[in-house]
Formats: structure tokens, C-alpha cells, sequence
């Protein structure tokens, strides 16, 4: 699988640094940011793991289409996308490192001291705005030329548009939960629906439904396919929870904790607080957000463990993936090929450690 | 000229509450931000005065097109995309009121702070950044979904994507112009290129080019238009800068004098740096920026009175306006209805007060 996506991400990286490269020849004219917002865009987008651009190729090859030109034109579409969306969440998350650099905000910021801006923190957030703006039209751009009949196009253009909103609209809940002091009562069902929105329909849904639309599969495969990127997507989310509190810095690319110091509300939030409320223990408050401790990360690490916490997330994943099976198994239209693609996909979700 | 803005305000608005009423029966499923969101973006949307949308359905009636439904989806898309901006614009400038009301980040944040939110206006800036996405999203699915023959459809996709990447762009340099304390050396070529992308291609060329290709129009208009809709957003943002130095606060919707305040880098900037270089007084540093004195504003408006800046203004938008004449008489395809159409627009700009 690690393979596979390699090799989709040198076609998405040629496609990104293609279409980046002609902008930034014509924005380059207009002031400096013009070039320079187009370096930090390649240079950030090539930084990412590409799977959901790689999940365009996937999807499209899983239901008979030639991958071609214009499927690594809208693989490169949903990088960009990506890229905006992390660049306007770190400037919400105050996240300061992001696949192993500083985030744009960060960038701007630096640049700013470097040119005495009076305030160089706001001059960042603003730079960095902007610079997810600039990565969305990049996106809406490519998604708009790709050369497809009208129809498919149209499609395409509908199921993308709808996830971005949707996506949106997840977020501004998350930054919600987020800002709830510890130990504010997040449930389950509060933190999977984020990220059943923001991680199964965008990450996952959306591509794979783009490919087989550019693939010109039958749409009776949009909805089986939904259901299973969204199990895929909580594995993700799940997953990235996990890596976040007990993953290894340099592979994950920014500090491990940094969600427990920004109170993010995770699956792990959710079942600590449970956990502690149950044993009695009034520690939530102090672990948590901006009045954690100092040693909160190492606190929170050893309570997930002894309280079960850890197990409980296991055996909820273990359960998602038995349901991930099922989808697969009985998933029309995809072919034997894809249903091993697809098994392959879930197996790397499931052992990934950045 | 305002009356026939007031005819097509109500079909546009028509439109947006169509759409985003549409949208919101969807997102007030995901959760509370998605009914409120579209709630605030239609609140917002319609309290403009919709000139860029205006100039769709007068760029699509001057070329001979007739207005139905799919012009007026256009020119509400227009007016999302505009929403979006001054959302964002909003956060970077700290500009708590528009278009008479709290900023969307300042609304955000106020609902913050009513929910004992730590960090209020940290939460008002994070939703607002969403809450532009989510207007930017509104947009492109409007413009995704018009029902145009595909190669005009794929014109006005390309048209409106081309000129919001330069937008943000050009906005990139407003706000880095707008970081650096006065006096610094800002000249007239600087900010005219500002006002160039921000408001010469983006609020006039781009509004009457969908228009005129929505109606069908030889694509040899495009050129000549958009020399003009540059003229037009010069002049415009020209008397912008006039208004917001010596206009009436409740009919411009905003505090007078906020640009001073914020450093921005308007004309009256450069030409009083000019005027007081020349005069050997060392003030610009008082006047402009987060330095300002509290009677800067006074102080800035008897200086632009006294030291003829007011008049060099006055010349330049009269020198402006016959250079508009100019195109507009020699102006292909448009009729003998759409120069006096435009010459009334002409006319409006000129002679605006909010």
C-alpha cells in the first residue's frame, strides 16, 4: 500500500508543481507575495502524505477508469484542498509545526519579524488566510478545468462542493469543543460526528467518490461507498488520535501532546473523562488545555493505560475494521483488484505510525 | 442609477435566500454552527449594496442576454464571494463594524464571550475564518451548478477563479502595505496596483465579463471591459478612501477615519507623505498606525484640506472619469443602452456617499 501511494504522490507531485508553476509565472507579475505564496504552497503540499489525492487515483482505478492526466489534475485539486484547510485550522489551533516545518502562519510571522512588522503574529495569521484562500481557488481552478463530459463534470463538482461545506461546518463545531474548558462533558457521539464529517466524508467519501465518478461508475456506488469512508475515516481519526498522544515526533511532525495542551476533544478526552468521573478523581481540569500542567502529556499517557482507556479505544477500532471487512466484501462494482486495494488501505490505516 | 441597482438588489436577493436557505436545511442537520452560519451569511450578504452582483445582470443585459434565474444565481454567487472577502478583510484589519453591525469575527466572538469562552476573541476569529470558507464554498457551488452551455460555463469558471486568486493576492500586498508604520515610503504606483487586482478586476471587471459572456457576447469585449471595470475600481476605491476620511459614518456603515488607524495605505496616504515631505514636517509618524495621536483624524483631514491633497485627489478621479468617458464611447458591442448604462454608473461612482 505504502508503495501504491508513493507512486500515486510522484504523479500528484508532478500534476501540483505543473499547475502551481504556470499561476506562479502569471502571479509573480503582480507583487512579490505572488511568487511567493506559490513556493510555500508546492512546498507545503509536497510535505503531506497525499492520501486523499492518492484515494482520487485509487478510486478511479478501483472502478475500471485509465488514470490519465485529469485524474492526477483532480488528485492534485484534493492536495490543495488539504493544504487550505490545514493552513486556516493551524492558525485556529494556535499549531505552530506541521509535517515537520513551521505552519504558514509561523512562516509569515518569522517573515515579518525579519521585516520589523510592528505586530508580526497578526501579520502571520493574516499572510496565512490569505495563503489558504489562494490554496482553495488553486483547487476550485484545477477542479473547474478538468477535462471530463460535462456531466461527470458536474458531479464532480457537486459531491466536491458539498464536502468542502460540510467540512466547514465540522470545523467550526470542533473549534467549539475545542474552546470548552476541561472538563466540559464532551460525549462520544459529539466527537464522532466531527469526525464523521471532517475526517469519513471529506478525507475519505469525497475522493474515492470523485475517482469512481471519473471513472464512470454507476451511481448506485456513491452510497456504499460513503458508508465505508466513513468507517474509514473514524479509523483515521482514531488513529491520528492516538499517534498524537503515543506516536513518535519525527514521524507525526509536530510535538506529541499538542492536543491535550490546545483541549482539543478527542476520542481520548471523551473516554478519560468517563473513566475519571467514574473512578472519582476530579484531574480532568488540570490535564487539559490551557491550564494543563507541565507534565499533563506524560499524566494523560499513564492514565489512558491504567484507567483502560487505551483498551477501550483498541476494541472500538477493532470494531470498526470488522465493519470495514464487511463494506469491502460486499462493496459493488469495485472488482476483486479493488476490494484488495481497498483491503490494503484499511489494513494501512490500521498500522500507520505517522 | 440607484433605482435600477434597487430592481436587481431584490432579484439577487431573492437568489442568496433561495440558495443558502437551500443549504441550510442541510447543514442545521450536521449541527448548530450549520443553521447559524447560513443565518449570519444571509443577515450579512443582504445588508450590502450588491454593485458587484448589479453589474452581472447589467453586464449580461448590456450585451444583449436576457436576466433570467441563472443571471441572478450568478450575481448571488457574486455577492457570496464578496461576503467571504470582507469577512476575512475583517480579521486582518480588526475592523469591528460593517456595513453597520458587528464584524462576522466580532459577532462570533461576542457569542463567545455570552458562552464563558476563555479565549472570546480567539473563538470569534477561528469561526469567522469558517464561516468565509463556508461563503467561498456557497460561491463556487452556485457557480458550479449554473445552467450555462458547457463553454460558456467553463469561461465564466475560469474568469472568476483567475481574478479571486489575484484578488487575494493583491490582498496579501494590502496588508503587508498596511503592517509598515508611516512614514514609510508607500508610493502612488504601490497603491494603485492594490486597487488594480482588489477592486478594478475583481468588483468591476469581473462582475461585467461573466456578464457579457453569460449573454453571449464576442469574446473581443472582454479587453475593452476590462480596461474599464479598471478605470471604474479606481475611481471607486478613490472615493472609498474620500468617503471613508469625509464621510457620514451611518451612511458608509463603518467608524470615519478607521483606515488611519489601521495604517492602511490609501492615497490620501501617499499624497500627504508627499505634501508633508515636501513642507519639511516630520508628522507622518503621529498620524498614521497604531502611533496615531487621538485627533489624528482631525489633524489628517485639516492637513488633506490645507496642503491641496484633497484637491490632487479631486483631479485624479476627474482625470479618471474622462478617461472612462472615453471607453465607454468607444466601447464594442455594448449599444447605445449599455453606454448610458455604464455612464450611469459611471455617473454613481462619482457621485456615491456610501
Amino acid at each position: 500500500m505504502i508503495d501504491l501511494f508513493d507512486t500515486w504522490k510522484t504523479g500528484i507531485d508532478r500534476s501540483l508543481r505543473a499547475y502551481i508553476g504556470e499561476k506562479q509565472a502569471e502571479l509573480a507579475a503582480i507583487n512579490e507575495w505572488g511568487r511567493d505564496v506559490c513556493e510555500r504552497l508546492i512546498d507545503f503540499s509536497a510535505r503531506g502524505k497525499m492520501i486523499r489525492g492518492g484515494l482520487i487515483v485509487a478510486g478511479c482505478d478501483m472502478f475500471g477508469g485509465s488514470t490519465d492526466d485529469t485524474t492526477y489534475q483532480a488528485a492534485a485539486a484534493m492536495e490543495l484542498l488539504q493544504s487550505s484547510f490545514l493552513i486556516h485550522d493551524d492558525i485556529m489551533d494556535r499549531d505552530e509545526l506541521r509535517r515537520g516545518s513551521p505552519t504558514l502562519f509561523r512562516q509569515y510571522g518569522l517573515l515579518g519579524g525579519e521585516r520589523s512588522i510592528a505586530d508580526a503574529d497578526h501579520f502571520g495569521a493574516s499572510q496565512a488566510i490569505c495563503a489558504g484562500d489562494v490554496a482553495f481557488f488553486f483547487a476550485f481552478d484545477l477542479l473547474s478545468r478538468l477535462d471530463l463530459p460535462p456531466e461527470r463534470h458536474g458531479k464532480v463538482l457537486g459531491i466536491a462542493n458539498s464536502a468542502v461545506i460540510e467540512t466547514c461546518v465540522a470545523q467550526m463545531q470542533d473549534v467549539y469543543l475545542g474552546s470548552l474548558s476541561a472538563p466540559a462533558p464532551v460525549g462520544e457521539q459529539d466527537v464522532l460526528q466531527v469526525y464523521h464529517y471532517k475526517t469519513g466524508r471529506y478525507t475519505f467519501t469525497l475522493p474515492l467518490q470523485i475517482g469512481a465518478v471519473m471513472a464512470g461508475a454507476d451511481t448506485q456506488v456513491l452510497p456504499p461507498l460513503a458508508a465505508l469512508g466513513e468507517v474509514l475515516g473514524l479509523i483515521f481519526q482514531i488513529k491520528d488520535d492516538e499517534l498524537g498522544l503515543f506516536g513518535d515526533e519525527k514521524q507525526i511532525g509536530k510535538p506529541v501532546g499538542s492536543d491535550i495542551q490546545e483541549g482539543k476533544k478527542t476520542i481520548f478526552y471523551v473516554y478519560l473523562r468517563e473513566a475519571l468521573e467514574k473512578s472519582g478523581t476530579a484531574e480532568m481540569g488540570r490535564l487539559f488545555g490551557a491550564a494543563a500542567t507541565p507534565d499533563a502529556v506524560a499524566r494523560v499517557r499513564e492514565l489512558v493505560e491504567s484507567l483502560g482507556v487505551r483498551e477501550r479505544v483498541t476494541r472500538k477500532i477493532d470494531e470498526l475494521a470488522r465493519r470495514a471487512r464487511e463494506q469491502i466484501a460486499s462493496l459493488p462494482g469495485a472488482g476483486e483488484d479493488g476490494r484488495t486495494l481497498l483491503t490494503a488501505l484499511l489494513d494501512y490505516n490500521l498500522g500507520r505510525a505517522r
